[in-house]
């Protein structure tokens, strides 16, 4: 359009950013820049004057003033001896031109994709989690994050000290092959000692999140033979993550008291991946003994264990059971953690800790597959260690899922009393038995109607062994006031559900 | 230690935070906290009165007892009535006492690690780049960042923004699959524009860096007997990553318009990675004729070509050439772009453009490799990108870029004329050949004497074509007052080694 736009039609485009959570003075120039990269402003003519486009849009004209400043700093606009403000016609130079896509474009057609596939990913059975969760009222879901217990200024203190010049300069650049050190000293120093794990730096490799580091592992270490003994019930991604690697997944049952270590087919295990701190997903916690005993299986049969620790501090009460990696004297154990995890998950920091030679050829895997994490989300993280946030946070969370815990347990007690929960010990989940005529998929849906969102089990177990009856109540997410409303609606939905006759 | 700590052990602590970029209060803290952790400080006996420390360490009281308060909230300190601060018992709890590593954790042995390895990124040869560059007076490296031209200000609003409660609400979840919108929609509506691509929002997928890009790709399109077609010389990490997943790599010679499109080895490929824009490492632009051959071909002879536009807006002169991606009419082409590495490499973040089926099957691969990039680090670009910061910084570049390439180019004319340098048309680097008897890794070393860092051109020929006398010269990290210097020591080093009788 080459004409001047009038008051209203500013008021318009402006409305578009308001939106967004940003200074005024940021959305007048988020206006103009859009406007003008758009092609929507006229490129001969000049600008509203300051007092014109403050009055139009109801903001002092200071505001308006320092936003065209700033565009003429960044060259979008210039300004001209008593005519005002340009456009800078220079700055669409350069690019294309614009042109409406034409037909040929859109030429349906093609190269047949199917066929050029190596895997299929997206037809993996995965934990789907609706994206809206946050709309429904009762949401027991896993994994999530509870803006209330989001630690926000001590985040953004982390953030802003890691936007030091100093600190960009030392993360800006391409690092190749390293890590932040800082982290790693404070994942050494604060983070692993709790778990009685003592590392050095070349021990320790950072990860794009816990999940990173599994494909890592598999990427390296399996091959399309190689037996891989997983959890069964177990987590999901874990399955998907080995199995895209390998054909030879051993499924491992476990009980009350996790993975057993005297199962047959440990021995023919190249590698198994478990979950003892609290399994997933049946939140059961590995007693000492046996995990002595796997720790001397290993050493046996010659396999290695892959420790996920994914809710390392998250224990209730008593002593944490020391983890393998501590009692690991012959380093059979490679141990995955995550940082970001119980913080907010969308950070994704996790870290590998295992003996340096594997650590360092990760590191060569790492660097083929993405280089490094991104070395600002390093640097915070580790502001955020150093400056005690971190463990902080973690009391906070552990003093307010021990409450929720309490709650959920005794709604199940009152509400759902023919149940059959995993005692919750920790973490942020329960895991349950329901009664034998019970599909869980069905319940699921009947829930939602109620605005009640609960985990079907089915996904953790493998295809052929599949159960119907279970599923799991996250409460990480879910205010602890919605929680004993929430179950008796579930009730009401099982209620609804169960078959005649049976009482 | 259980005795109180003198004032200059105090001090001494001090000190080991003293480099940090960090306020005095945020020191005050790293320390007490470090110390509390560590188990520096006497659990029952009371710290040091805020006057007492303030005067040890030389800082305003107020400072301290604003240190001291926010450990108190933090659960580190406990204020006894009128008894002063004491270090609370509790928040070492729960962890691991410590334990000084015995005899049996250093047992040496363990598993045979070399014989579980699939596969040796480590030995693959890649770019050297010293991590101590910056220590050099003459880094003629490229793809790094110059702390002179980064954005400082512009790039901490973005983050600032990023961490306001409305953004951290929507970045903090897991997205899973998913990828933050509003940067998809300015990588749409701001980046691709300009290289003549437009696409829907389901063609485009957000990667960490285009490094994890082309892994996506090699991962998903690629197996152990795959065709790939890649330029030789050419981008040694594209070489390695494709290496990585198939044994059938097609080295395609390339001159002085980039990939020859009469190459019968086409045919053969089901796939061809290419740099059109620059080629890497030559730095030629790939005209419009040929691009529209290599089209022809493709859809002729049924191959996909992987365009890799890494230096996208850095020309100096003229329009730009078309895209291949802007070109393709039969959804041929996937399009790698990244936006960190003109920014700052350590941040990591790409894209890649394709057909909608594809990019949702490369979702699914990137969700059992890491889930998605850090989602504050999107939401921070994203912004970055809607202000104008890009483009500003973009623009900035360029003309900083085009100041040093004269003055190389200029340097090299008069003190290597008998060199055969490309001409430099943009980017921010510079390929030249040596002289028959150049032997450019001797001749890095001498340089290296003498200040100067130079990228030996060997690692770019795949091995059995490998040459010897190639080497490439970078100036976006070098201060353009450092160029011309820095070229006459490296003649001097040429000179030195120049073998007598040769003029």
């Amino acid at each position: 359009m080459s004409i001047k736009l009038t008051g209203s039609m500013w008021h318009q485009l402006f409305q578009q950013h308001a939106g967004s959570a940003m200074s005024l003075q940021g959305k007048i120039r988020q206006m103009l820049v859009s406007a003008i990269l758009d092609g929507q402003l006229p490129v001969g003519i000049p600008l509203p004057s300051s007092r014109e486009l403050s009055v139009q849009l109801a903001v002092a004209r200071n505001t308006v003033v320092l936003a065209y400043q700033q565009l003429v700093d960044e060259g979008y606009l210039v300004s001209r001896e008593r005519s005002g403000y340009f456009i800078n016609a220079d700055i669409l130079a350069g690019g294309q031109k614009k042109q409406i896509p034409g037909p040929e474009t859109q030429a349906s057609g093609g190269p047949d994709w199917e066929r050029r596939f190596t895997f299929r990913p997206s037809l993996q059975r995965n934990i789907v989690k609706r994206d809206n969760w946050q709309d429904y009222p009762y949401p027991f879901i896993y994994g999530q994050y509870d803006p209330v217990l989001f630690p926000t200024a001590s985040w953004r203190e982390s953030c802003l000290k890691a936007l030091s010049v100093l600190d960009i300069h030392e993360w800006a650049q391409d690092m190749i092959l390293r890590d932040d050190e800082s982290l790693v000293q404070q994942i050494r120093s604060r983070v692993l000692p709790r778990r009685g794990v003592w590392a050095s730096a070349d021990e320790i490799v950072i990860t794009v999140g816990a999940q990173q580091a599994l494909y890592l592992l598999a990427d390296l270490l399996m091959g399309s033979d190689t037996p891989v003994g997983i959890e069964n019930p177990g987590y999901p991604d874990a399955r998907n993550i080995f199995g895209s690697r390998t054909r030879h997944l051993l499924p491992l049952p476990v009980d009350h008291d996790g993975l057993l270590p005297d199962n047959h087919l440990l021995k023919q295990c190249d590698y198994v991946y478990l979950t003892p701190g609290h399994q997933c997903p049946t939140t059961v916690t590995m007693p000492l003994n046996r995990r002595q005993a796997l720790l001397q299986k290993a050493e046996e049969s010659d396999f290695i264990l892959i420790e996920d620790d994914y809710e390392s501090e998250s224990r209730f009460q008593g002593d944490l059971t020391p983890t393998l990696k501590s009692l690991d004297r012959h380093h059979r154990v490679i141990y995955v953690g995550s940082l970001s995890k119980n913080l907010a998950p969308g950070l994704r920091i996790g870290y590998i800790v295992g003996p340096a030679p594997l650590i360092a050829e990760l590191r060569g895997v790492r660097r083929l597959m993405l280089r490094h994490p991104s070395a600002y989300i390093q640097r915070a993280f580790s502001l955020f260690l150093s400056l005690g946030h971190y463990d902080a946070h973690q009391r906070r969370l552990s003093a307010a899922y021990r409450e929720r815990a309490k709650v959920l347990g005794d709604a199940l007690a009152r509400y759902l009393p023919d149940l059959h929960p995993v005692p919750i010990s920790g973490g942020a989940s329960c895991w349950l038995r329901g009664p034998d005529w019970l599909d869980v998929e069905t319940l699921c849906r009947r829930a939602e109607e109620k605005g009640v969102l609960i985990e079907p089990g089915n996904v953790f177990f493998m295809q052929d062994t599949m159960q119907h009856n279970h599923f799991r109540l996250g409460f990480s997410s879910i205010p602890i006031e919605k929680i004993e409303p929430g179950i008796r609606l579930l009730a009401e939905a099982m209620h609804e559900l169960r078959p005649s006759g049976i009482p």
